[in-house]
Protein backbone atom coordinates (compact mmCIF):
# COMPACT_ATOMS: atom_id res chain seq x y z
CA UNK A 1 0.00 0.00 0.00
CA UNK A 2 1.42 3.60 -0.79
CA UNK A 3 1.86 5.95 1.75
CA UNK A 4 -1.26 8.02 0.37
CA UNK A 5 -3.18 5.09 0.17
CA UNK A 6 -2.44 4.40 4.10
CA UNK A 7 -3.58 7.46 4.87
CA UNK A 8 -6.88 7.59 2.61
CA UNK A 9 -7.67 4.72 4.49
CA UNK A 10 -6.61 5.84 8.26
CA UNK A 11 -9.00 8.79 7.41
CA UNK A 12 -11.56 6.84 6.14
CA UNK A 13 -11.23 4.56 9.46
CA UNK A 14 -11.42 7.55 11.94
CA UNK A 15 -14.35 9.25 9.87
CA UNK A 16 -16.12 5.72 10.03
CA UNK A 17 -15.63 4.96 13.93
CA UNK A 18 -16.98 8.65 14.66
CA UNK A 19 -20.10 8.55 12.36
CA UNK A 20 -20.79 4.95 14.37
CA UNK A 21 -20.02 6.97 17.96
CA UNK A 22 -22.39 9.36 16.75
CA UNK A 23 -24.95 6.96 15.64
CA UNK A 24 -24.42 4.97 18.93
CA UNK A 25 -25.45 8.46 21.18
CA UNK A 26 -28.40 9.08 19.24
CA UNK A 27 -29.95 5.62 19.58
CA UNK A 28 -28.61 6.08 23.49
CA UNK A 29 -30.58 9.14 23.71
CA UNK A 30 -33.40 8.36 21.94
CA UNK A 31 -34.06 5.36 24.31
CA UNK A 32 -33.77 7.83 27.15
CA UNK A 33 -36.12 10.26 25.66
CA UNK A 34 -39.06 7.57 24.97
CA UNK A 35 -38.82 7.23 28.85
CA UNK A 36 -40.70 10.04 29.28
CA UNK A 37 -40.47 9.80 33.16
CA UNK A 38 -36.94 10.88 33.05
CA UNK A 39 -36.30 13.03 30.15
CA UNK A 40 -36.55 15.66 33.10
CA UNK A 41 -34.57 14.15 35.13
CA UNK A 42 -30.91 15.83 35.94
CA UNK A 43 -29.71 12.52 35.71
CA UNK A 44 -30.68 12.17 32.15
CA UNK A 45 -29.18 15.84 31.31
CA UNK A 46 -26.04 14.33 32.47
CA UNK A 47 -26.11 11.10 30.25
CA UNK A 48 -26.46 13.83 27.46
CA UNK A 49 -23.55 16.39 28.26
CA UNK A 50 -21.15 13.45 29.27
CA UNK A 51 -21.77 11.41 25.97
CA UNK A 52 -21.34 15.30 24.00
CA UNK A 53 -18.60 15.48 25.84
CA UNK A 54 -16.58 12.02 25.51
CA UNK A 55 -17.86 12.60 21.58
CA UNK A 56 -16.22 15.99 21.68
CA UNK A 57 -13.22 14.75 23.23
CA UNK A 58 -12.87 11.98 20.20
CA UNK A 59 -12.90 14.39 17.64
CA UNK A 60 -10.57 17.19 18.78
CA UNK A 61 -8.08 13.95 19.06
CA UNK A 62 -9.10 12.95 15.75
CA UNK A 63 -8.03 16.30 14.52
CA UNK A 64 -5.24 16.75 16.19
CA UNK A 65 -3.85 13.62 15.39
CA UNK A 66 -4.03 14.46 11.47
CA UNK A 67 -6.95 11.78 10.89
CA UNK A 68 -9.94 14.65 10.02
CA UNK A 69 -9.52 18.17 8.92
CA UNK A 70 -10.86 20.55 11.56
CA UNK A 71 -13.90 21.20 9.62
CA UNK A 72 -15.09 18.21 9.49
CA UNK A 73 -14.94 17.56 12.99
CA UNK A 74 -16.72 20.36 13.68
CA UNK A 75 -19.76 19.19 11.38
CA UNK A 76 -19.73 15.81 13.18
CA UNK A 77 -20.49 17.57 16.13
CA UNK A 78 -23.12 19.98 14.74
CA UNK A 79 -24.93 17.17 12.77
CA UNK A 80 -25.24 15.32 16.26
CA UNK A 81 -26.31 18.05 17.98
CA UNK A 82 -28.93 18.93 15.45
CA UNK A 83 -30.23 15.37 15.05
CA UNK A 84 -30.56 15.44 19.08
CA UNK A 85 -32.57 18.23 18.57
CA UNK A 86 -34.39 16.93 16.49
CA UNK A 87 -35.20 13.62 18.24
CA UNK A 88 -36.37 15.90 21.04
CA UNK A 89 -38.64 18.32 19.39
CA UNK A 90 -40.27 14.85 17.74
CA UNK A 91 -40.70 14.09 20.93
CA UNK A 92 -42.01 16.91 22.41
CA UNK A 93 -44.80 16.91 19.87
CA UNK A 94 -46.36 13.43 20.46
CA UNK B 1 7.44 8.97 3.13
CA UNK B 2 7.12 5.41 2.91
CA UNK B 3 3.85 3.81 4.14
CA UNK B 4 5.53 1.87 6.92
CA UNK B 5 7.38 5.35 7.84
CA UNK B 6 4.02 7.26 7.58
CA UNK B 7 2.49 4.76 10.09
CA UNK B 8 5.30 5.42 12.90
CA UNK B 9 4.69 8.76 12.16
CA UNK B 10 1.46 8.84 12.67
CA UNK B 11 1.31 6.46 16.02
CA UNK B 12 4.34 8.67 17.47
CA UNK B 13 1.78 11.42 17.25
CA UNK B 14 -0.85 10.14 18.97
CA UNK B 15 1.04 8.54 21.59
CA UNK B 16 2.53 12.01 22.11
CA UNK B 17 -0.89 13.97 22.09
CA UNK B 18 -2.11 10.77 24.29
CA UNK B 19 0.74 11.82 27.04
CA UNK B 20 0.43 15.29 26.57
CA UNK B 21 -3.38 15.10 27.49
CA UNK B 22 -2.72 12.97 30.47
CA UNK B 23 0.02 15.66 31.86
CA UNK B 24 -2.67 18.49 31.10
CA UNK B 25 -5.12 16.38 33.24
CA UNK B 26 -2.64 15.73 36.05
CA UNK B 27 -2.22 19.39 36.30
CA UNK B 28 -5.72 20.41 36.12
CA UNK B 29 -6.37 18.02 38.88
CA UNK B 30 -3.12 19.02 41.52
CA UNK B 31 -4.28 22.53 41.22
CA UNK B 32 -7.75 21.83 42.12
CA UNK B 33 -6.08 19.59 45.11
CA UNK B 34 -3.79 22.34 45.80
CA UNK B 35 -7.15 24.27 46.76
CA UNK B 36 -8.27 21.63 49.74
CA UNK B 37 -11.60 23.55 50.39
CA UNK B 38 -12.54 21.91 47.19
CA UNK B 39 -11.17 18.59 47.22
CA UNK B 40 -14.08 17.10 48.98
CA UNK B 41 -16.60 19.10 47.10
CA UNK B 42 -19.01 16.57 44.62
CA UNK B 43 -17.86 19.55 41.76
CA UNK B 44 -14.14 18.39 42.35
CA UNK B 45 -15.11 14.44 41.97
CA UNK B 46 -16.77 15.50 39.15
CA UNK B 47 -14.20 17.49 36.95
CA UNK B 48 -12.06 14.38 37.75
CA UNK B 49 -14.89 11.78 36.77
CA UNK B 50 -15.66 14.14 33.37
CA UNK B 51 -11.24 14.22 33.03
CA UNK B 52 -11.03 11.00 32.99
CA UNK B 53 -14.31 9.65 31.19
CA UNK B 54 -12.81 12.05 28.19
CA UNK B 55 -9.18 10.51 28.56
CA UNK B 56 -10.40 7.12 28.28
CA UNK B 57 -12.84 8.03 24.91
CA UNK B 58 -9.36 8.97 23.09
CA UNK B 59 -7.83 6.41 24.25
CA UNK B 60 -10.41 3.86 22.95
CA UNK B 61 -10.80 5.79 19.76
CA UNK B 62 -6.99 5.82 19.24
CA UNK B 63 -7.06 1.86 19.64
CA UNK B 64 -9.93 1.88 17.58
CA UNK B 65 -8.55 3.83 14.91
CA UNK B 66 -4.85 1.46 15.14
CA UNK B 67 -2.92 4.32 16.23
CA UNK B 68 -1.86 2.67 19.19
CA UNK B 69 -2.23 -1.29 20.63
CA UNK B 70 -4.62 -1.88 23.12
CA UNK B 71 -1.90 -2.77 25.98
CA UNK B 72 -0.16 0.81 25.58
CA UNK B 73 -4.02 2.81 25.73
CA UNK B 74 -4.55 0.62 28.71
CA UNK B 75 -1.54 1.19 30.29
CA UNK B 76 -1.60 5.30 29.79
CA UNK B 77 -4.93 5.23 31.41
CA UNK B 78 -3.49 3.14 34.51
CA UNK B 79 -0.43 5.70 34.69
CA UNK B 80 -2.57 8.61 34.78
CA UNK B 81 -4.42 6.78 37.35
CA UNK B 82 -1.42 6.25 39.57
CA UNK B 83 -0.18 9.49 39.25
CA UNK B 84 -3.60 10.79 40.38
CA UNK B 85 -3.70 8.37 43.43
CA UNK B 86 -0.07 9.67 44.24
CA UNK B 87 -0.81 13.36 44.11
CA UNK B 88 -4.07 13.05 46.08
CA UNK B 89 -1.73 10.77 48.67
CA UNK B 90 1.06 13.26 49.36
CA UNK B 91 -1.61 16.03 49.57
CA UNK B 92 -3.00 14.11 52.47
CA UNK B 93 0.27 13.48 54.03
CA UNK B 94 1.06 17.20 54.62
Amino acid sequence: MSSSDLLVSLNQKALNLLEEDAYKIEKLIEIQMENLTTRQCPLYEEVLDTQMYGYSREIDFAIRAGLIPANVGKELLNKLERNLAKLYEALNKK
